[in-house]
């Protein structure tokens, strides 16, 4: 498999994959078909085979997957076998819930640094971490040994301190603020999108008469 | 089209059908085939065709899809053309920054009041909103006239907070909270889930090296 050649779209599904083959593992599944797995996501067997087929041949034709060797190797693939540190910046309202947030280590992700532009939060200490000055950032994190960073600025400040993250050596950002920035192509980016989980709300929230007459 | 009928992954799609017709469309684009709608969103176009297919015929065969047509109706399917109010519970960190995230009104969201358990909290204002005690959350969205519920409370909580919020009238629920609460299936339930998001990043991390000897 070479990493460029597989869509970001495909990637984003397959966090969705584990999880759901996650569930047949806890409720007792050994072996699953790609019509099982598209119906329990929803998708065409076909779609799922065609997304699989990137990272290799999973299953004998006929017999269905293994549920507990594909997501191994799903997990391996996503790299979600290891710990990753990740780096917070932005400590205000937004930032320390974030910094907060205890869903994050269970599944291997440690925020292990927090920054601040402000030199009014530096020095604080904000979930156990001693919040540092912009200027402390790429010797925190040189060496890649924490290749995340999550943004919780305001949008206005959202760009300009992406790009110093870009510059200290940051490989994915994950973003709070709610604009589109731009980062170079070998950065990762991922924006936390309150609207595109409200936009496929609604379409429940309507009415018959609503949707009739609309 | 009965919506019942309809995945629920489905309809998780549509918005992104939505926003890859808004790029389309702001490119000067009049048709698009499920092709190339396929080819921009990395899906089979039969993927596509079947999506579309429990909505209704949106194009001729071997035309393709009008774009503007196909968008607008997509729209109007999810009720993305109508304003919609929305209630707040938390205003701790997490929520104070919600309410005053930019992103919500241009899309047609509002949030237009703000509760908290926490007497301390009470009568405080917060983005513009007087925060309210939950005694005033039945009177205040009842008539339907305020269907979605936005929940910013610890995990320990989250549940209890829902469980009123349904109780109240609420007909979906924007969940901030790390935890997978129940509601009943006449509630929508979205849980913003930052992990989802850093699960298809650490895919791109990865080394040549260690995707190798992993």
């Amino acid at each position: 498999m070479n990493p460029t050649e597989v869509p970001d779209v495909v990637v984003l599904r397959l966090p969705l994959y584990v999880r759901a083959l996650t569930q047949l593992l806890a409720g007792g599944g050994e072996v699953v078909s790609s019509q099982q797995l598209g119906d329990l996501l929803q998708m065409t067997p076909a779609q799922i085979r065609k997304d699989l087929s990137y990272f290799g041949r999973f299953g004998k034709q006929g017999r269905g997957y293994n549920i507990r060797f594909l997501r191994e190797e799903l997990r391996r693939i996503l790299g979600l076998d290891r710990y990753w540190s990740a780096c917070l910046v932005g400590v205000g309202r937004l930032g320390q819930a974030v910094i907060n947030y205890p869903g994050f280590v269970p599944e291997g992700f440690d925020i292990v640094a927090a920054f601040d532009r402000d030199q009014d939060q530096v020095g604080k200490t904000v979930g156990g971490l001693k919040v540092q000055p912009m200027s402390e950032l790429s010797q925190t994190i040189e060496y890649g040994s924490v290749p995340i960073g999550i943004v919780a600025v305001p949008a206005v400040e959202a760009q300009s301190v992406i790009d110093d993250l870009v510059t200290a050596g940051v490989k994915g950002i994950l973003n709070y603020a709610p604009v589109a920035p731009h980062v170079p192509l070998s950065v990762v980016l991922r924006n936390i999108d309150p609207v595109l989980s409200l936009q496929s709300m609604t379409f429940y929230l309507l009415s018959d008469k609503e949707r009739a007459v609309s």
